[in-house]
């Protein structure tokens, strides 16, 4: 296992505030993190269509992150995978994640979204990476819970049309080399392991669909997030680092009432102030032999930004287990 | 605590078949029960329209009851009231709750669904019941996942629209007299307590909006479904006798993964074959003097709705507690 | 095991009214009762003085609860047991267990009480019963919380005191070769296994000193109920068929904050309506051989008692075992 | 599903007294089972031997089964399956299993057991069974716990060495259309999932090499048992409905300190009196389409077998779902 | 959150032997305390009496706190608290924590305690301090358990006595400024939600009348110490960081059977060596922005106090959550 | 309690690879140990034989020892004790752990290992050592599950030969003064506290038969090993720190499924990666006051074992409870 990493996007400063990927890169350096996840939204450290094609751009971020320290674990376009396959019920709420021209248009914000992954593909390719992370975006969340009545076929038909969103991406990271990690997480077609299954059927198994684990959003839906590394452990190719808490109470549950994060029972935590047995993850990583990055991804709803990255990487590296090719049983008396 | 009861809506048999408010009075009687709860959208046993202008119908509907051995518990206008308040989203799932005229038009599905619910206050009222079951509507259902990120305006906005939505209506109900009792469910913008109490407060405490109280709902979002009676005794007002399991698993969680109900870890069971504590239920009810129904609802995926009516009126009954009024330990050696 | 039996004191109407043994006797067996357990201070059903001297109104009594088809399963001196041994803090609150002339005054209490257990002793021999349910008072328990600063000799010296007060009335009870059977219970200084375990030690092992197991207190203290039978079943001689349920809240826990019984987090319920496991407890007195009497105890502070009563004697018997001498595994091919 | 029925073998009375199928037969008729699982090593009720070569016998047998109103759920060779492998460390724990002739001879109760086998399906053809119940023996159990370090290669030539014993055996069972239920058992090689994988692919899939599934024993060693039958379905088709409890305590686990069975921690139970969550069990056969038979065993540590066997049928048929082929959520407004 | 502080009160030397404010102060601040809770009752290190008329000796603690680099979290009456009201039967208990002249004298004691707490409000106002820790002393605790019987009368009439009691010190304080935080604690009076709610009531709702929360004793009596938090966070102005462990047993349970500290199934621990969970209330205290001190109470029953004292300080700290004024879902892309 | 120690056992370089006892202490030492536990098999370290009659070659052992850093916390004959008694059905399997010339004789085995536990004793009192860790072999382990039937004779029978073979060692043990300690673990026959219960009673109480607790043997049977310190303090001389975690799932469970280590539900792990509760167990003997050593015993299945035994000490070393013997309740007010 690698790490720990970073995923920088909670960290950026406001919009209106100027950074850089060689000052973020070496802020994480100088906490401790050895690898950086780069959110491709953002110009201010990123251009994602210019490290699409230029490999000289590309070095010069290798170079940047070297200097600080730091190897890029995965690029990430969380957000433009998100728009890839969209509902009509969110297209207003999907605006501010891509640009001005395509907003309220459903058709629009899915051709901004394929170019985008499709420019994510060759970037990873030059900046020599193996991993993606990204969202599978959803087409039909909002029949999640099966009333009114939700067909079967209904469900049949949305994995097929995801599918063929998906299928030319996925060629082109598989000419690039790289695994797509989808994060099963609430809001996408894929948030548990029924709906990866459905949609690697849908792909004929393609190898370059693959997971990026994250046990909060498991948690927070009370799936056993210990036994889905037993059961996906081939498919896991990246790992959010990210604890959350579920306290259901007499006046909400799981879905939160509309509750903003802080009043919600299921809430995001900064690491180790959740519930999730982050021993028991690792223990599964290093049984299987996971050889990917560590990245934590903080979106704690208490905890201040800087206090939750500065106490990550030391928490990251104390769950490290290092490996042993010797059995503890075969010693012998002479 | 009255009843048995059982809401007739799963037991009418298909729409292309036959049948009759008294054959379905007497079958139930025959297992038991002593009440009904009545759909209202099925012209076979029930014409709304009719009773809402009609002393005459109305009597012949309670003498049918009557001579059958049964009361009328409440009236149900669950899927009208989905109508009331609905979101663009669901439109064409909907279309089958509402007349072929109302099809794929919001706007015509809210009017339908409104004058629907103005003649249940008047049948109500003519029938001489007291409490009412409905659903709310959902304005916002699509966006219970705060992701992508949901201001907290919309969900101020959203409430507001809904208290507009509904306020007619709950006035029309205080003045036949009658308690209009939301179904805490998913799908529904009223869905728990957190969601009761904004609805509360933005139709002003009014004192119509009340609770119809069903623990399958609450057991599979995992809320503290007997902590609740002690919050929200006072407007509980109707009471479904439902049952359900949730069992997760390392595949899927309490989003169950766009399966079908019995793939779905979380899933509804006949009286006695789920995770329910019905004694703690009834004790609470017991505590608090309830004094509706016990109607159940039967929903289960695995058993045969003929067993489980079967089995529902003793399941209920043998829960049934008569209070005391004596203290246990008032003796004294004389 | 003998039983189901049912202890009298909580269905005797109030004082005011009429009643009889034989009228009580007659109600119990209609249930289906085996058994009755009787109280010693209700002159309407028993007097204890003139049972302690006379063989033949012993004899009247026996041919009572003959003809109604019952036996007696032991007396009862619970509440002048109470009495036996009580700290002048308590000595108001005792005023009404005793005769107006011991009002107020804790020797006089205590002397009246010794009296009756003697009594009691002569009576239960008359009888021919070979058990005793009582109380053991308290002269600590407004200490049972360590603070103020309890020093290990204030308990030390209770004890001895304890036992100085019960040992001729144990003496007395081993001359009519009868088994005292203090019910381990809040309020008294013998509530627990750690303050048996103390008074046998101070009464020198006196083999009279025996347990009535009522589970109720013991889940009310949540020590570990069926444990304890494996601990002390040698002990065990009388048992209190009772349930009780314990439900602590934010507000509340097992102290109760002064509640009344109804709203207290730990309350007693009828059979079948609370949390204790009896089935393992049923089990486990299988398991040692137990053959004394089941004897239902209701105070349930929810449920009617007629309810409780009605519904008491089937569960017990419910729970019977009929052991077997022939182990399953026995079996061999010829 | 079919049934209630009852595994005799526990159930026949001492070998120097008298008995017959037919009494047995009426005996367990007259308690509401539908069926009987009948042993094959006591002459008193089956002549394998015998039913192996004549179809006369055979339907006879059949004769009898009928008249009392019971159908043969599977003869069972539980005993024999035993010493079809075997390991020399139990030869004379197992000579009373076996005839006079093959006592301290492993080869000779292996041979044996074989013959005795290849009969069981002759005989089960013959009576028109379709599956048959036994154990797979064990040439490994001794080495159950890794210590003294156990090599895997030990594994896999065992394994090897079980296949080669039992495949002419599956294959006369091929021949005859029956399938072989090994029940998975402790003291078996085949005792949980793990096990019968290995046994599985050391046998090529083979077709007959089925499941009889008995939670008791999963119980007994923590196994998942509800969800061993999401993952085996397929291959369960006998079903042994015991009952069992684990109650670990500070001075025994789960391999009980070779204390009698009443006096170990996990233990067989009748049903009801145990741990075993039955309704989720029956559940998930509904849910699978199960249509063997739920057959009681009984091995109770401290019930009377006849209180066992008289609870067993109404408790079976308690569980029993009636599976439904109509949805409760296809209902719709007119 | 203001910390790590620490309460000095069972970190004092011997009665014999010497200390002195300014060697605790030192002491507490080498360890990395920022705080100290000062107890009232010992001259060697506070003068009360002095405190609460002179501004020369309060400003001279100040400046002896400031030179050891702590400031003062509250002053602390606890002993003196417990006698404002106190029950007969615990007076000579109560005899070592009061003046000789007070001795077997309940009113003596308790215009003594008046007098004290009088003047700590004086002192505390004197030392700018804004809150102060107490015990409400109990009229009522031998009462706790209801047998015998406890007529809610008693209730009523005790908490009525006890704000009486209170009340003229409430209004002292309220004119010093300063809280009253009563410390929830069994042997008084309030000594849970329940209790506290009653006597909230009983004054008025008085501003003064606050919380020290402690959760050791909720804990041991099973309160849930998290969700009090939700219900009271608005009252609750000082917090005692202690833990405590609860391990029922076969012969004991949350009474303890008058066995002594390191004895019973409930007792208090050193930090980190019990079952509290702090996270959970850190949390909880972060979400409501709790603003008062976080103090070490000590009272391990099997760990030396030097080394509770030195580990305390980098446990409370390690808990710290800084908390953040922006939202970790607030980015976009541009 | 002393320590920590560490098990050089697994520690030791393959049998090829050099080593020596100087660099074996000196590792343990830099690594933070003050203890080691000598395994007495392997000559490169320890030679037995010669520790038995050389007073000399003790001191040296005993210097180099010194010298390093580290005391002997206990010598180890867990190889040789598993030999005292030994089942013939383990002994190809035991073959290892003894000379050649022993092999596939189970009475030389056993006569070679008796003599190899007279030397421990004798060796062990030349180096002022007190305890000795070993094992107890094992008579009966392959019959631990009871089928086939396991007679009640057999356990006794087996328990009186072992008692025999045992007790002249431990007599000359008592003439050395050094207390064996049984490792109670599955494969031995003192595995538990009833087998350790009845080993007791046939060696008459023999006061050199003591315990080696090490709790990750109790888990994964499930054994209460909190509950164990209760019930066994006073014959507990010795503790392996070890960890262990049982995770059964729906393919197995404890038995494991001849399954490896890595891929059984059962496995032992490094310090902190498991599911024992050391605060408990530290807790418990800090109570008992336990003054043994801590011996780090390290067998994880996944990490690396250098890792494991940086980690071991500070873990450790953390749990240390330095024990006060002054009660945190003696405060007065003066």
């Amino acid at each position: 296992m690698k790490g720990p990493a970073i995923f920088l996007a909670q960290f950026l400063p406001p919009s209106q505030e100027e950074t850089s990927l060689r000052s973020m890169c070496e802020w994480a350096s100088s906490l401790g993190y050895e690898g950086v996840q780069i959110p491709t939204w953002d110009d201010r450290i990123f251009d994602l269509k210019r490290a699409s094609v230029s490999q000289r751009y590309c070095d010069e971020v290798l170079s940047i992150c070297h200097d600080a320290g730091v190897q890029i674990s995965e690029l990430s376009t969380h957000l433009q995978g998100q728009l890839v396959a969209s509902h009509a019920a969110y297209t207003e709420a999907l605006n501010p994640l891509c640009p001005a021209h395509c907003s309220d248009d459903v058709v629009a914000q899915r051709s901004w979204a394929r170019e985008q992954l499709l420019m994510a593909a060759k970037a990873s390719q030059k900046l020599k990476l193996t991993t993606h992370a990204t969202f599978s975006g959803a087409l039909l969340w909002h029949r999640v819970y099966p009333w009114p009545q939700r067909p079967d076929e209904l469900v049949s038909q949305a994995f097929t049309q995801l599918a063929d969103l998906w299928r030319p991406i996925l060629d082109a990271f598989d000419a690039a080399e790289v695994d797509i990690c989808y994060e099963l997480h609430p809001g996408e077609d894929l948030h548990d392991g029924l709906t990866f299954d459905r949609f690697l059927a849908a792909v004929d198994d393609h190898p370059r669909a693959n997971i990026l684990y994250d046990p909060s959003h498991f948690l927070l839906q009370q799936l056993d997030y210990v036994g889905f590394i037993d059961l996906y452990h081939d498919r896991i190719k990246a790992f959010h680092v990210k604890d959350a808490e579920f306290r259901p109470s007499a006046k909400a549950g799981l879905y939160g009432g509309y509750a903003s994060w802080v009043d919600r029972p299921g809430r995001f935590r900064s690491l180790g102030d959740g519930q999730i047995d982050f021993r028991a993850i690792f223990s599964k990583f290093a049984q299987y032999g996971y050889d990917g990055w560590a990245v934590l991804e903080w979106e704690c709803c208490l905890k201040h930004p800087d206090q939750g990255a500065e106490e990550g990487a030391p928490f990251i590296r104390n769950h490290f287990i290092r490996t042993t090719d010797r059995s503890f049983d075969d010693f012998s008396a002479r």
